[in-house]
């Protein structure tokens, strides 16, 4: 049974402070702490490509369990900043890693929702074609496209890389996904040269969508609130994180929240806390994806017996 | 049994005609026919967009195929050229023909071998989530990234646009899958603002590689030529589908080549072919796309029984 294994992870340890931008957008601390939930922001390098943050996520990977790169047999990227559009930035990824020519590479292009549909890309796509071990990254430095004068944005996204390792030999495994798309509203968060987020459309989105689709999930898989250990939501803001929470009526303590020192990561975001929970003993744990699209996705994750 | 169902097809009417530029580019009709295979290309209209390629072609698959879009239960768009890089295209695609909320859409990033694993991919994803009916589509209008002084590309690639309905109710389905990725060699194909292409390089990858490939997938699968009925290789270029033709030792009768009058339609190259095929009585057909990434990808179809 495929699951997930150990998660690698790459924070840029440059940081932009947001205090200091404060009286140039009108905003005080109160807002930046708990509003926004951004005190300062991870910056990747301006040289430094999407492949390289995903590079160095590996090698935290490595840091953290055996990993023989001759197994790997598929290494799939999710990113809506690629190092180029030609060709897919997994293969490049490929290439740094030298991987086995055998090993299957592909993109995903999704934003918030990106790390829910990839888990559910990657174990369905190795499951059907017979494979052990695979890589699934999330890499999306926003801060190649952020509006510097767009306050809706400026002060919100980080960089940063995640690689998780999927296999046989995993600690928590996907019990089920649910998807969904607004594809009419995808004018809403829209990168046309520069970033543009309509960020009360987004909020008042994902507010009515998102609690009630994350009861439904659970109902669907006879889970009460006393089950789930951890509810890991997308870090899209202080606020959204909050509302969610409040909506679901569920306790905070079971709702981390770990963006305050580096922002808003898009599709990095779930598995940098999912990797805090890799030894926990939780037997489910509820992820959530929500943003670019307009599109969200969530899962329940299972501990595996005996792991 | 998910598989495919039928195939809707869009290619622009407007055409380049190659001729016109061989006193630019030093060369003769015959290098047009009998090199290249491309007579003239076929380009969108400057302000069609991905997104818009795609709904033709779905358009196309409705006149051939009854199609409820409630029952559309996920959405998959293959393209390096995508509206925008911010959202992903499919949710554009998903928001212009009016599909469910409850549909899955995420875009995949690869090029010409981008057709065989959208397949494995959209099929796997949708079994392992339950679903029995999906779109794939293809589109990737090189007219956009085309560096019009460079010979080796200028006169090679046209616009196109295919979407395979994914069904439980299907006419073939893939028996396996085999993939690749040279990753170290990526930049022998590679859009940073325009187009570049390592022709010498990239077909002395596939003339290697990919015959060998192919011969593997059979063994693997104990298939003989005799049980084949269509090669459809990814047109790169008549005189890349003549080399593999050749060194696999089989009859060109069983290569389709259809690429003459409208160019290299990158991942839309196979299916485009394929939709010709849906009605035939072919026990096996063999899918084989190579190119950007360095990436190629192989699958096997078989006809379903009483189909």
């Amino acid at each position: 049974m495929l699951g997930i294994a150990e998660i690698g992870r790459y924070i840029p340890n440059v940081r932009v402070s947001n205090v200091e931008k404060l009286a140039k957008f009108e905003l005080d601390e109160d807002f930046l702490k708990n509003k926004l939930g951004v005190l300062s922001q991870s910056i990747k390098d301006e040289d430094e490509k999407t492949s390289d943050l995903c590079v160095k996520a590996f090698y935290d990977l490595e840091q953290k369990t055996e990993i023989n790169k001759e197994d790997i047999e598929c290494c799939i990227v999710v990113t809506q900043n690629p190092d180029y559009n030609i060709p897919h930035t997994s293969a490049i990824v490929h290439g740094k890693l030298a991987l086995e020519e055998s090993c299957a590479c592909f993109d995903i292009s999704l934003g918030c929702s990106g790390y829910v549909y990839g888990l559910s890309t990657i174990i369905a796509f190795m499951q059907n074609n017979g494979m052990k071990k695979g890589l699934l990254f999330t890499a999306d430095p926003y801060s190649e496209i952020i509006d510097h004068d767009d306050k809706n944005t400026d002060l919100l996204f980080g960089d940063a890389a995640t690689v998780t390792l999927i296999s046989t030999e995993a600690l928590y495994k996907p019990v089920d996904f649910s998807f969904g798309t607004k594809g009419k509203e995808y004018q809403q968060l829209l990168c046309d040269k520069k970033l543009y987020m309509n960020g009360r459309a987004v909020f008042n989105f994902t507010a009515t969508v998102v609690p009630k689709h994350i009861q439904n999930l659970m109902q669907k898989n006879n889970l009460s609130d006393a089950q789930i250990g951890r509810y890991i939501l997308h870090q899209g803001s202080r606020f959204i994180v909050d509302t969610i929470t409040k909506r679901l009526k569920i306790a905070q303590e079971k709702v981390p929240f770990n963006m305050l020192e580096y922002g808003n990561t898009v599709s990095s975001s779930i598995p940098l806390i999912l990797a805090e929970e890799m030894k926990s003993e939780h037997s489910y744990m509820l992820l959530s994806g929500y943003g670019v699209g307009l599109s969200w996705a969530s899962t329940i994750l299972q501990k595996v017996e005996g792991k």
